[in-house]
């Protein structure tokens, strides 16, 4: 999917809504869990059969079907066929936060889209450029790079301080022999996540690279957007972690939408009794409604 | 497993080899791949026939599995439990490399320590302590974390230089209602590896934790053992990435050996033939009699 068609789709629907399906087992409504041979799948297609019409994207999150096993990966492909027979035009975001070295990344890009068919995946930068490098073969296929995520500890590692013009000094008398190049900070510095998209700028185009900022860090979205300002951004954390859409949209949005809010919990387990889809709609439409007004406040639909 | 149990299959097999199962279909030999309707489990069990006595651990590399579907993953399982049946001695790891938020992290230990009984399993630190405190809550099982990686691009943001010594600074001007502490750098620097380490040190201990340390980094092994003498360390890259295994031990040993030296391609696809256990063997056997001798002027074979 190219930007335009991912922008055409939120200004058709008038929602940048994506629906995590964090389809944790044990939180499956109990009916389901009951009844069916694939709780799962029965699961997801009654959540995307009541939500599809105010999302543009879903987001499986791998750990959840992995905890399964074997069957949870068959539960997996079903669902993402099922969301492509829903509707040809949601965008599949396969949320794996894989990362590894160039072979190995190969074959997870293989996994995710040729095999599963998702228009994107996360990632995690921490081994740097080797690790993402394989994925941008893909046409059309996306890489969201975790840049300043949602949880608490993100300010173990992501917002220390980095140089933010590089140095280069070779320590000839102690590394002679080593390939690694040392650098040593300048007086200005920037935080981890801002060296980390300006890198991965440079390693992708707004045609096949997003970032993941979290939208409890919501007025770092305002920074992030000044010297980001035409990718899309994938934000999390809205709901039960306490971000919320007005704060995003606000500090986020750029004139081509630029945002995708994804929403898990608080709208696929909005209810866990027998009435879960039609709770779920009901938490989607009203994120879609406003996600409506602001596009519309922006001359976006 | 405990350090000390791990210590004493060590001494036992006079090895410090762990063998990475990354089994990619595309490259089993081709004898298997027309006769078996589980290749990738067959071509295991062989190498794992040819190779165990020579082992101390195996490490799958989930994207091989993963590349092959909810089948991939089957046959994962058979290979774990082929491993744990022909010797139950032998330490697993799960090369996984995840990372993710705490209630998305419990489901993957779930996945890699209940599910599929693994030993161990990598975990990328981007996202700080959340993504790696589920883990421990599995006695006997290891977290294994990505510090200094054995891939050329690990210099894109493993070895950027942040504060050794922070100083914890609050800019209330323009960031009041912002929960993120802004820190300024001191004098002093460490590589971004480093603080993961220290912190790391402080979340687990010699009895759950261990570090991935690449062997084309051999020199700074011996820097990294300084300020982490007792822990474990994975050391990935000997062989294809060219590490040397008298280098990582001259460097990275201490007394209750401290290593754990993994191999993949070079002994699973030695030969592409129809010799390719006896030549995964012959492979093994030269590292593991290697390892032997080196521990052997340690005393502690």
């Amino acid at each position: 999917m190219t930007y335009n068609e991912l922008y055409e789709n939120i200004r058709k629907k008038g929602s940048f809504l994506c629906i995590g399906l964090d389809s944790d087992l044990r939180q499956i409504p109990e009916h389901i869990r009951r009844n069916s041979s694939e709780p799962l799948f029965e699961f997801n297609k009654a959540i995307i059969d009541a939500t599809s019409r105010y999302a543009v994207a879903y987001k499986p999150n791998l750990a959840f079907y992995e905890a399964e096993g074997a069957d949870g990966w068959r539960q997996l492909a079903m669902t993402l066929d099922y969301i492509r027979y829903k509707d040809p035009s949601l965008f599949i975001i396969a949320d794996a936060k894989r990362g590894d070295i160039g072979n190995t990344a190969g074959l997870y890009a293989k996994s995710f889209f040729e095999n599963l068919e998702c228009d994107a995946v996360t990632i995690a930068p921490y081994m740097g450029r080797d690790s993402v490098e394989p994925f941008y073969k893909y046409k059309g296929k996306w890489v969201i790079i975790l840049a300043l995520t949602s949880n608490p500890s993100a300010d173990d590692f992501e917002t220390l301080p980095v140089p933010g013009v590089i140095q280069i000094l070779e320590d000839s008398a102690l590394y002679e022999s080593d390939p690694i190049l040392y650098r040593e900070p300048n007086y200005s510095t920037e935080p981890l996540y801002k060296t980390v998209i300006d890198k991965a700028m440079k390693w992708g185009s707004t045609e096949n690279t997003m970032f993941v900022v979290g939208a409890t860090r919501a007025i770092k979205l305002a920074e992030i957007r000044e010297y980001c300002p035409h990718h899309f951004f994938l934000v999390p954390g809205v709901g039960t972690q306490g971000g919320s859409i007005a704060d995003v949209a606000r500090f986020g949005l750029n004139n081509r939408c630029g945002l995708i809010v994804n929403i898990s919990r608080n709208i696929i387990f909005a209810s866990k009794g027998e009435d879960f889809a039609l709770a779920a709609a009901r938490k989607a439409a009203e994120a879609a409604g406003e996600m409506c007004q602001i596009l519309s406040r922006h001359q976006m639909v």
